[in-house]
């Protein structure tokens, strides 16, 4: 019996180590910033109804994908969207090659600080400082230039980088859902190319997963080799609508969970829940005035009223800041 | 002892079994179908030299990026591209809903098999074929579509079912590719959503890693909840110089391993061979009328002439259909 017993206590410790530690895992709490209540315990709910083999909501791996808005839903987007930052930054850095940007709007008040006039020249004038900022240049020297800005880049009222204003819950929410098998997406009405250099480091979401607004590229030889420059002319738009077509376009199936804070994740949350089987669809309710901000209804920046008078009726969750998070940032 | 060598051999069994597979799969030759040679030896050193930990030409896993044209390079293209057959196919399927096309070119023409005439209506009778029949349904239907059609569809010199002319070789490749790091991706100048139903159970390739051309998309409600629906408009074309563009869009980086087989690849070989670091690119070359079919500078189909021509200076190896191929199809 004594060799038996040893080859019991061999199989115990060896055989049997992954199924223990699986078990192990499962009883740790895989979102610690999260509040106990119903928004934590529907996402603990979706995440086993869609991984329980046999089951009858059962979902397999390859289809088990998870949407992401970014401004707004992973990071911060108030006091104004990080990318126009980006923009009104790069309009200070280039103006010394452009002396005549002295006399000519937007970006005689972009560099006077006049943020009124900025905003008064309407669409036409963001238009001009995106052309001006985000397009002749190549791919690769674009993505050197939004790799240097974001390392140094601040939240202008928190005075924190803004790759640290983001939400802890969310990050705990993404690894919880890639533990789970899904192949986890941004898909924001952000530059394609302004979040790709950030997002891996970030988020853990690869270039190859981010979905995005862009302009047109064109593949042309250069002194230095073939580049693929950025053109002045928009290509897409993936805002409202233009979600579910991003995701149509770059993942070419239909996601089964979706989260997002504003009415421009509208058709994102309907296409993804109103498709057959379980499905799961979150708002963030940026509620929370002390730890964040609090706007939704009347906010110009992540508007939030379409989508939240249709959640009831569409079965989609509003996660509370205030409520629902223990933590909001990482650093906390 | 006897207790001791009881721990031995249930060590050696069961600790060490992970690392004595992983040994044992090394020594297999994962490149079968392919003869001992330079070609066979260039893909094997590539692979070595970039999966090497510590060695010069090491590169991480996230940014080990294959890209594979589909057409003629990991299927047969002769004697039409299969596309175009489906869109034949499905004008004569429709034909009892479009009275008028009997009398309406190029539909005529099709439906009266006379090829030459659907020959001679050129890009624009093209065109209108492709708008017949891949546009003006959701992109649900028409996946269905292409299921319940690419399920029969037979290559019409062979009898063969098409997903059953697929080159063994590059199977074996990709295998060898995503065994060892790399992400494997499509970029063909077909039809992205054409590609998408088939290629995972074909290739083993999932929709989101497949990059093709496409048409608009529009999200739209319709009685039976949202759609998307796909216009009678080109959006995109990924071919020639739009590869990499394409490649860009999709996969956000670099490939550093590129196939082909026809001026349509140049531009995604060059743009992958130009990048910093050891780079592969390959040509499959059509020269086995007896296996399959042989074509290169003349052909209408997978015409391969400037890229034959640049490969020596650029580095890019042709594969000998004939000479590296012990094997062309999986059931040979």
């Amino acid at each position: 019996m004594l060799r038996r017993s040893f080859v019991s206590i061999i199989a115990a410790g060896v055989l049997a180590a992954l199924p223990l530690a699986a078990a192990a895992q499962a009883q740790t709490d895989p979102l610690p910033s999260w509040n106990d209540g119903a928004t934590k315990a529907a996402i603990v709910d979706f995440v086993a109804a869609v991984t329980t083999e046999g089951g009858p909501d059962y979902v397999a791996p390859n289809n088990r994908i998870a949407t992401f808005d970014n401004d707004g839903t992973l990071w911060v987007e108030q006091p104004m969207y990080v990318q126009l930052a980006f923009a009104l930054d790069r309009v200070k850095a280039m103006a010394p090659d452009h002396p005549e940007w002295k006399d000519k709007e937007p970006f005689k008040s972009v560099l006077a600080g006049d943020m009124k006039s900025v905003a008064a020249s309407g669409k036409k004038g963001l238009a001009e400082i995106i052309a001006a900022t985000h397009a002749g240049m190549s791919t690769e020297d674009f993505e050197k230039i939004v790799t240097d800005w974001i390392a140094t880049a601040k939240n202008p009222e928190t005075g924190k980088l803004n790759t640290a204003m983001i939400y802890e819950p969310m990050l705990e929410l993404i690894d919880y859902l890639k533990a789970n098998g899904f192949d986890v997406f941004i898909v924001s009405g952000g530059g394609i190319e302004f979040m790709r250099p950030w997002t891996e480091t970030t988020y853990g979401i690869p270039p190859e997963n981010v979905v995005g607004s862009s302009i047109k590229l064109k593949y042309e030889e250069s002194d230095k080799g073939p580049v693929i420059m950025r053109l002045a002319e928009l290509n897409f738009v993936d805002d409202g609508p233009g979600k579910p077509v991003g995701i149509q376009s770059h993942i070419g199936k239909r996601p089964i969970a979706a989260f997002g804070n504003s009415d421009g994740d509208f058709q994102m949350l309907e296409w993804t829940t109103t498709g057959p089987g379980k499905r799961l669809g979150m708002i963030v309710h940026h509620d929370d005035a002390a730890r964040e901000f609090a706007y939704d209804r009347d906010s110009h920046i992540g508007k939030l009223d379409k989508a939240m008078d249709a959640a009831p009726k569409e079965g989609w969750h509003l996660i509370s800041m205030k409520d629902d998070w223990k933590q909001v940032f990482p650093d906390q």
